[in-house]
C-alpha cells in the first residue's frame, strides 16, 4: 500500500507540527545549528564500531523470574529479556537487543571450528557437517519474527506488570523480535540423508547444558524450515544460538532450537520436558492441548505507546508491528475512539510472510483523552481477537486471566493505550 | 529466480562433499558431539549484547592514506575504512562493519537532543526541526548500498593493494556496504516548506567539524532522497552520521551527507572543495566530469574470493553481491574458466532496486588452476564491463591504470579470482 495519502495528511496538517516554523533571519543567521565535533573517539572504533553514547535502549528482564525446577538444584535458570519495541525503527531487530528466552545457563561459548551438526536416525546416510561444509551448500537469506509462545500474555510470573497501568511495548509484547536470518534449507539436508520410509518426525537438539530438544513434524521440516548460521548480515549471536539454529518460521519460539547440533530422524516424538511440561496449553478440564505451534495474528502500536508523552495536539503518525505465524498481514486496522471506529493503517513496504510488517496511520490528536489500538488480519483471514473472545475460546470470564497463575500462551488480544490529557501514554488492557 | 537448480545440482553432486558421511557407529554414539556450555558470559549482555568472541572479521583500513591538505594546517584527514565483504552473509552489513570514508575529523559527538534540521533557502517557509520533530512524521524504510565513488579503483594511493595478487574482497571492494535505511523523504520537508520558482539544487551540509557540503540537483531531492535516522532497526551510528544522515540512493556516498544539519534550497550548486577539486573525474583533455553521480553496475565474487583457500575437489555455491546506482539488478553472469562461457547465475532474492542482491551459482571444482568471474546487468540494460572497456571509454590503454596517481572512480571493471591447483584463491584483476 502506497504512503502517499499519509504523506498528504500530514502535508495538509503540518502546520499544527509545534514549534516547527522558523523565522527566516534566525534561520539565515544560523545561530540555532550548534552541534558540532568535540570529542574524538577511541581508534579502534574503526574496526568494529558502537552505538552512540546517547542511544540507551536495552533489553530488560531477570534471571530466575520464573518457576525454579530444583531437581537437579540449580540446574535450570529460566529467564527472559525483553525486546524495546517502543524504540523500534522499521521491522528489524538490531541483534544486541534480539529477546531471549533460556531455560537453563547461560549461552554456551561454542568455539565455531570444533561445533558439528549431525543429521541421523531414520535416513540412509547420516552426516555430519562441520560450519564450513555448511557453507559450501547453496543458502536462503529470511526475515522472520521468532517469538516466545507466552509472548504478551496478562498471566504467569510478569501477568501483573503486562496488566499494569505503567507498562510499555517491551513489558507487553517485548518476547518477539524480527531478523533477517542465513541457512541451509533443512529440506535439502534431509533429501541428502535419505529420509526412510515410516519417519514423521524430527527432533532437534542443541548443545547447552541443558540440551534443549523439540519433537517438529517432518512435514515442517520439509517444508520452509531452514539450519541458520547467519543473523542481519553477520553470523549469529550467542544468545540467538551461535554458530547455529533452527528457523521453524512462524511456530512458537521453543521450536527454532540455539546452539543446533543434531538433527534425528524419528516415527514419533519424543516428548522431552518442554513439550509435555510447561509448553503445552492446558485446559480447563485438565486436559491438555500439545504441539499448539503456530502463532495467530498479532499487533502493537509501538509509538505512540506505554511510557511515552505526546508534546501537544498537532500530527503524529501512529506507527506499530504486525506479525502472524500463518503467513503474511493482509491488513491493519487502527482505532483512535476506543474502538467505534476502525480504519485501514498503510503497510510500510516491502513485507514478507512470517515477519514482522511495519504499518502507519496519520492521526491528528485534539488533546483529548483517547484509547488507541490496533487490529491484524492475516493471509489466511484469521482476524487478531478481543481479550473477549478469548475467553470465550477458553471457555473463561475475562477476569480469569487476572487470577491464573499458569501462562497463557497464544494470547494475540488488542493491545489498547490510553492517550491522557496532559499526552501521557498507559497501558489500558482492559479484562 | 528459484534456488531449486542449485539445490538439486548440490543434491546431484552432494556425496563430493569432503568429510561429510558418516558410519553410522560413530554416529549413534554421538561421540563428536562435544561442543558445550563452560563458560559464564557477562550479565550486561543480557541489556545489550555482543558477537561471540569467535568472530574477528573487522573493518580494515588507515587514517590518511590519502593526500593530506595543508591548509589550514591539520585541519582534514582524509580516511578509509573497507567492510569486509569476504565474510559478508546475505546482503546486509552489520553497522559496526559499515565501510567509513571521511575527510575530517573523527564522527563528531552529537547530543540528538541538541540536534536540529533546518530547510531553508528559497523556500516560502524556513522549517526548523528537532529528532522528536522527525520522528512524528511518516517515515520510509528502504534498502540501499552506500558506496564511494572510488571504490574498485585500481589507481590512487591504495591502487597498487587492488592490483596485487593478495588483496581481498575487502582491499577491492569494500568501499561499500548496504543497510535498511529509515527516515522522511525530503521531498515531503520541501514540499512541507514550500520551494520557490528558480530554485534548482538543494545544498546539504553536516554538522561536523569539516562542515562536508553537496550541491544536489532539486529533481533528485524531489525523487527518492530522503533524510535517515534508522539503520538495520536502530539510531544510525556515529560513523554512519548520527543522528541524521542524507539518503541519495544510487548515487556516489559524497552524496549521503553525513550528520545533517542543513538543506539549503539554491539555484545553482555552490561549487564546494568536493564538487571542484577531487569528485570530478578528469579528462585526459585536462577538462573535467563534473556531477557524475549514479553509480553503474558492479558486482564481485565474495565467496570463493581472495585470501580465502577450497578444502578440494567438490561441490562450492559461488556467491557474490551485484548492485548498481542505475536500479535493480536483473542478471547476473558467472564465468568459472576464464571468461569462455557465461552462466545465467540465481538470484536470492527478495531484491531492492540500489541495492546489495546476493546471487549464487552451484559450482564443481575439478580441482584445476581456473578463473572465477561475475558480470551484473542492470535494469536500465547497462552491463558490467570488462577492464579493456573501461580503458576505451577513458581513450587510455588498460596499463594507464597501473601508473596513474589519480583515483579513477566510477571504476566497475569485471572481477577475476583466480583459483590455485591447492585450492588457494587470488586477486587477478588484469591490466
Amino acid at each position: 500500500m502506497e504512503k502517499v495519502s499519509d504523506r498528504r495528511r500530514f502535508l495538509k496538517n503540518g502546520a499544527v507540527l509545534a514549534g516547527l516554523a522558523v523565522g527566516a533571519a534566525r534561520a539565515a543567521g544560523g545561530e540555532t545549528l550548534e552541534s558540532e565535533a568535540t570529542e574524538i573517539r577511541p581508534k579502534d572504533l574503526h574496526a568494529y564500531g558502537e552505538r552512540s553514547r546517547f542511544e540507551n535502549s536495552i533489553r530488560t528482564g531477570s534471571l530466575g523470574t520464573w518457576p525454579q525446577l530444583t531437581s537437579p538444584p540449580d540446574y535450570h535458570k529460566d529467564f527472559g529479556f525483553r525486546t524495546p519495541l517502543q524504540d523500534s525503527i522499521g521491522i528489524l531487530t538490531p541483534a544486541p537487543l534480539h529477546y531471549i528466552v533460556s531455560h537453563g545457563y547461560e549461552p554456551p561459548d561454542i568455539d565455531p571450528h570444533e561445533h558439528h551438526l549431525l543429521i541421523h536416525g531414520m535416513v540412509d546416510h547420516p552426516l555430519l557437517f562441520t560450519l564450513e561444509d555448511l557453507r559450501r551448500l547453496p543458502s536462503v537469506t529470511r526475515t522472520h519474527f521468532v517469538e516466545c509462545n507466552g509472548n504478551s500474555a496478562p498471566t504467569g510470573p510478569t501477568g501483573a506488570i503486562r496488566r499494569g497501568p505503567n507498562a510499555n511495548a517491551q513489558d507487553t509484547h517485548g518476547l518477539t523480535s524480527c531478523s533477517v536470518w542465513t541457512g541451509i534449507p533443512t529440506s535439502l539436508l534431509l533429501k541428502q540423508a535419505g529420509v526412510q520410509a515410516g519417519a514423521k518426525w524430527i527432533i532437534a537438539e542443541g548443545a547447552e547444558k541443558g540440551k534443549h530438544s523439540k519433537s517438529i513434524p517432518i512435514e515442517k521440516a520439509l517444508d520452509d524450515m531452514f539450519i541458520a548460521y547467519g543473523q542481519n548480515g553477520e553470523a549469529i549471536r550467542p544468545e540467538q544460538g551461535y554458530p547455529l539454529r533452527l528457523l521453524v518460521p512462524g511456530w512458537e519460539g521453543i521450536n527454532n532450537v540455539k546452539w543446533l547440533r543434531r538433527i534425528k530422524v524419528v516415527d514419533e516424538p519424543v516428548m522431552a520436558m518442554r513439550e509435555t511440561t510447561k509448553y503445552p496449553s492446558l485446559r480447563l478440564d485438565g486436559k491438555a492441548r500439545w504441539f499448539q505451534s503456530q502463532l495467530g495474528p498479532k499487533s502493537v502500536i509501538t509509538r505512540p505507546s506505554g511510557g511515552q508523552k505526546l508534546s501537544g495536539p498537532g500530527f503524529y503518525e501512529i506507527s506499530g508491528l504486525a506479525w502472524s505465524g500463518g503467513g503474511a498481514i493482509t491488513k491493519i486496522e487502527v482505532s483512535t475512539d476506543g474502538g467505534r471506529n476502525w480504519k485501514i493503517a498503510e503497510v510500510q513496504g516491502p513485507t514478507y510472510p512470517k515477519a514482522h510488517t511495519r504499518f502507519g496511520f496519520a492521526w491528528e490528536w485534539d488533546g483529548t483523552e483517547t484509547l488507541l489500538q490496533s487490529r491484524a488480519t492475516d493471509d489466511q483471514g484469521e482476524v487478531q481477537p478481543t481479550v473477549a473472545e478469548i475467553a470465550e475460546f477458553w471457555r473463561v470470564k475475562p477476569d480469569f486471566f487476572q487470577t491464573t497463575d499458569t501462562v497463557v500462551g497464544h494470547f494475540n488480544a488488542i493491545q489498547p493505550w490510553k492517550v491522557n490529557r496532559d499526552g501521557s501514554i498507559q497501558n489500558a488492557m482492559n479484562f
